[in-house]
Formats: structure tokens, C-alpha cells, sequence
């Protein structure tokens, strides 16, 4: 489990988890094995299971990492200064979107296989899950709050809007017709609009 | 293949159909056996073939009748004269989550297992899931035609309101503290505003 940035054992974890993604995204957690895995890094098995015991927690560290770095992420791009909620509003969605169009397989991974996580596993997935919901939560209520946003039931336009920007995954491809700047552009309107805010900037 | 409804045979079938979903559901297509379905059901596998000759074939036939059903459901709830956009809109949001919500497993199966399809088989799938995209592309376009919505991209739009309100269908549970009909009455004042069409209902 040694694992130092930039040592071979780092590298060699990096390349596992970006071919693990990659597979399970593809095919599905129980239709992987180890082996295929091992192959397609170009490792011996032995040295797979060296960085992870079993294929079930190599998908837990996925998953925990891939919420993790959201947080992280999420966390620097917030503190650069964005103080009205409108702003922090549409700077969620910007940073949302442009966060896990950079990391499709994860996202995949991370969206659809839930039910391969252990009871054990799943409770803190969905601990960093409500974390990060509270964070989109607090900007709603402290929208609503300052009277600029018209909000009935917080809790439910928390995951109305995530899984409205999270959809975006699923289809758009960077060669469409729309850039992700503009796309980012059109959920950040939709968003403001959906919330009540919409005075502000379509008027 | 003999499938006369209310025959025993069509009976089985209708029991294949449902055990096929719940398990698939639960532990994903890769992971469930011809053989643990057939113990499921209770019947010899033999017995499971005759109806569904490979397992990708009645991954197929689940996805296919699932599409077909939505599609027969909506036309039926929208031909009782809904009129102007934004009744049409609610219609369309409210027949979704009502339809969704009572096909939990299929609903997961078809948004899960895309992956498992064969490409011949995908074609088909993805052209039903575009006839019903266009449904409510179509509602939108005509409402904003009407100067009711404000619409800046209609296919970005009609994504964004799919996945939102399908979005529902992950977390929602009938013993939550909002009714199903008080989810809809939400969810369809989000669409409305995200639409633009808020001044006609919250003003």
C-alpha cells in the first residue's frame, strides 16, 4: 500500500484506478474481474491485489476519492471571492459541470453502482454524497433567505437541480454543437430560472 | 412463444418479466444468470428459454416494452384535451414521475443497463427514447412559438427537464415526508419557472 506521488507505486495506483474506471464504466462492476484489470494495466495480478485487497474496495476508493476530490475541488473554486447567491448559485453549477465532464468514468462509476457497495461502504459514499448536496443546499437557503431567490422546498430543488446538471454527463459529448461554455452558460440561465431568480439577469 | 394474456403462458411471462427487472435492478444485468432467474420464478430454465431465447434478448424485450409503455401511456393522458403549453408541460411532468414511480425496476433497468445492449439492439432503444424526447421537445418549441415560455435552446431544455424529473425517481420513496402528488405540484412549478412560464402561476 506504499503509494508516494510520482514513485512507481504511485503511477502504477493512478494507472489501476484510470483502468478500473474506464472498465467499469464500459461493462459494469460485477463484469469485471481483477484479471481482466491486471491486463489491461499490464500487471500481474499478485500486484493488483498489492494496492487493492479486494476488487470491492478498489470500487469504494473509486468512489470515496471521486467524492473527496469533489469537495476539494468545489471547495477552492467557492473561496475565490463569490459572495452573492446568484454568483456562488451559478459558480456551483459551472464548477459542477465542468468538474465531471473531466472525469466521465468516475462519474459513471460513481452514479451507477451504488448497488455494488457494501452496507459497510455505503454509508460514508453517502455521507460525502450529503456533503456535497449541503453545500448547494446552504447557497438555496441563503438565497431564499436574502429574499433573492423564490424557493418552496429547499431540499427537493437541491436534488432537482443536481441531477439536472449531473445529466449533462450522459449525453454531451465536447464535439457537439454547443462548447462547454456555452452549455455551462445555458444550465447556469436554467438554473437562476428555476429558482426564481431569473429578474436579475434574463430581465 | 405462445402469448395469449391471462393463459398460463402469458402469465409466465409476465412473472419472467417482473422477476427480470427486480433482480436486474438490484444486482445489475452482468451479474444476474438465466439459472438464478429461473429459480426465482420458479420454473426449469428450459422453460425460461422458450420464452426469452438469450438473456440479452430479454434485456432487450424489458427496455423495448418499457419505452413502448411510456409511450402509449403519455399519448393516452395527453389526447384528454390538455390545450395551452403550460398545462401540457404539467401534464407531461406529472404523467412521468407517475409513471416512473410505479415502475421503480424497469425505470432502472432502462436507465442502468444501455451499456448491456448490443449496438443492433440500442438502435431501436435510443429511437423510442427520441420519439419521447420529442414529445416534450414539442411542448416546449410550441409554447415558446406562443411567446408563453422563454426558451433560449429547446433540445438543451428538453434534456434538462428529463433528467430532472427522472432524477426523482433515485431518491423518492412513498413514505417521505411529501405525498406523491405534493412532489408533482413541486416539481412541476420548477419546470414551469425553469421554462419561463412562471408568471402565469406563482404572480
Amino acid at each position: 500500500m506504499a503509494r508516494t506521488i510520482g514513485s512507481d507505486g504511485g503511477k502504477t495506483e493512478a494507472a489501476i484506478r484510470l483502468a478500473a474506471a474506464g472498465l467499469i464504466a464500459r461493462h459494469g462492476f460485477e463484469a469485471v474481474s481483477m484479471r481482466q484489470l491486471a491486463s489491461e494495466v499490464g500487471v500481474q495480478v499478485a500486484a493488483l491485489y498489492r494496492y487493492f485487497p479486494t476488487k470491492q474496495d478498489l470500487l469504494f476508493k473509486l468512489m470515496s476519492r471521486h467524492m473527496e476530490e469533489l469537495l476539494t475541488s468545489w471547495n477552492g473554486a467557492v473561496s475565490k471571492g463569490v459572495d452573492q447567491p446568484t454568483e456562488r448559485l451559478s459558480a456551483f453549477v459551472e464548477h459542477h459541470i465542468r468538474f465531471h465532464l473531466g472525469r466521465r468514468e468516475t462519474t459513471h462509476v460513481s452514479n451507477l453502482e451504488l448497488r455494488s457497495l457494501s452496507p459497510e461502504q455505503l454509508t460514508p459514499i453517502l455521507a460525502l454524497r450529503a456533503r456535497y448536496e449541503t453545500e448547494l443546499r446552504t447557497i438555496l437557503q441563503e438565497g431564499a433567505d436574502a429574499g433573492r431567490f423564490a424557493i418552496e422546498d429547499t431540499a427537493l430543488t437541491t436534488m432537482a437541480i443536481i441531477q439536472m446538471i449531473t445529466g449533462v454527463i450522459v449525453w454531451y459529448r465536447p464535439q457537439d454543437r454547443l462548447s462547454v461554455d456555452e452549455l455551462i452558460a445555458h444550465y447556469s440561465i436554467m438554473t437562476l430560472r428555476l429558482v426564481g431568480a431569473a429578474h436579475d439577469h434574463t430581465d
